[in-house]
């Protein structure tokens, strides 16, 4: 993921890992941070659009499911810091888009992931183009 | 739960339902929503002690395992709103304190649950009495 | 739980939990708890009906929302050993089922639970009571 | 992933998803299946050393944790099925391995996923070379 441009001010969303997140090592549990980054994305929707995939489900007949996750782990997470997660389109293919999530506590770079997703008819599960709202939105945030 | 005293203003974790959270039933699946609670309850101690069992199991040699929880589902649970968890404790025993969490949604109470922990020396997973700090914390806390 | 009739030989759902299942106390998340109960109830429904939840709302049209749980933790769980959940049916009401779950390991009893769910009907998430197909399996099972 | 050796007969684990494992598109969570894979190397590691990574880090002071993953998504999975899980190291470093997981789903291929991790000494969580058994364990299982 080096060398890819970096927006200046990406959406950042916040969570505080808990307890139940880590596992005997007092980190938290490596299985758990895809979800995490899966919850930023769906944070990031609901602040560019107005609504996460669930709404856009279930109202807009399209679905989003990834074709494809890559993670690095630089340093270990644990509950004593929030988990900043900075999330940016780094690109638009005609019916996929991919994400970039970065995670960081208190300063510290903790893993960086790469997430796609195409977009679909929810009532089929047929791949559809980018709907044209959502590349106007998206477009515009990818940096360059 | 009915009949128990109620704080006036409970302690309130907000959190937003996930679509990863949710079942092929469009509302949120009933095995996640004990551990919503329990982040709402950990949320809870770091509010009023500045940490939660995180950082009081590694730092502080406390723990704090559960012996039961009770719960009542009223109202469905979904990712259109926040989910406001209030949280009080409502009984204090030697070493035990039970908590109360209530769920709601738009105005609706989705669930309730009651929660009861032990408290531990953690290196050695003996009960303990409540420590002094604790108990001045949580009693004047407990609704009458 | 204490004086319930409990069957001779209940059906029995072996798991065995994982790394990421424990917490920095070395144990199994309490949190993770309920979610082994279900699993386990709906591999006493896979076991008993030929489906579980799934195959049985998408297919049938039948929904079983929880509508309480009750738990009781007498000793840790860890990865160990396996886990071994004996599920029964303890009560039917018109449209309700209660299941009773006890989990055990390496002999030890760990932890008991009570879980009732409606039976509804999945498309209107109306109520129903329960199908006569349903009670003619499950009635059998209740112990006397 | 494609391209690389695969060996005759690896280690297959075998799992149910539940319910409580999907979202509302009717198939499993995708934040899931990166857990069902970490719970598959588990279970390969059980296997062939006869523990998981809990009695390895409590009772061998040895640690591993993930420094990436990668995952391709295919086909969907549900609870229809069980899940075949094949695993099998696919590059020993000197610090590192690198596992693959396939996941099958009645003859499909849904998933492959690569997951690299390092061991290190679990008290002090520095790197260390692979263990001697260890290596001599896992060299021969990496297909050629």
């Amino acid at each position: 993921m080096t060398g890819d441009p970096r927006p200046a001010a990406p959406f950042v969303h916040r969570l505080r890992p808990t307890w139940g997140d880590c596992d005997p090592a007092k980190i938290v549990f490596t299985g758990r941070i895809p979800t995490f980054c899966l919850t930023a994305i769906e944070a990031f929707l609901e602040h560019h659009f107005g609504y996460g995939w669930f709404v856009q489900e279930l109202d807009h007949d399209t679905g989003m499911p990834f074709v494809s996750l890559n993670m690095d782990f630089r340093a270990p997470v644990t509950p004593r810091h929030d988990l900043e997660l900075a999330v940016w389109p780094a690109r638009l293919g005609t019916t996929s888009v991919t994400f970039v999530v970065e995670g960081r506590q208190d300063g510290t770079l903790c893993f960086t992931g790469r997430f796609t997703e195409v977009y679909t008819r929810a009532s089929t599960f047929e791949k559809q183009p980018i709907p044209a709202k959502a590349r106007a939105i998206l477009e515009p945030l990818v940096p360059v």
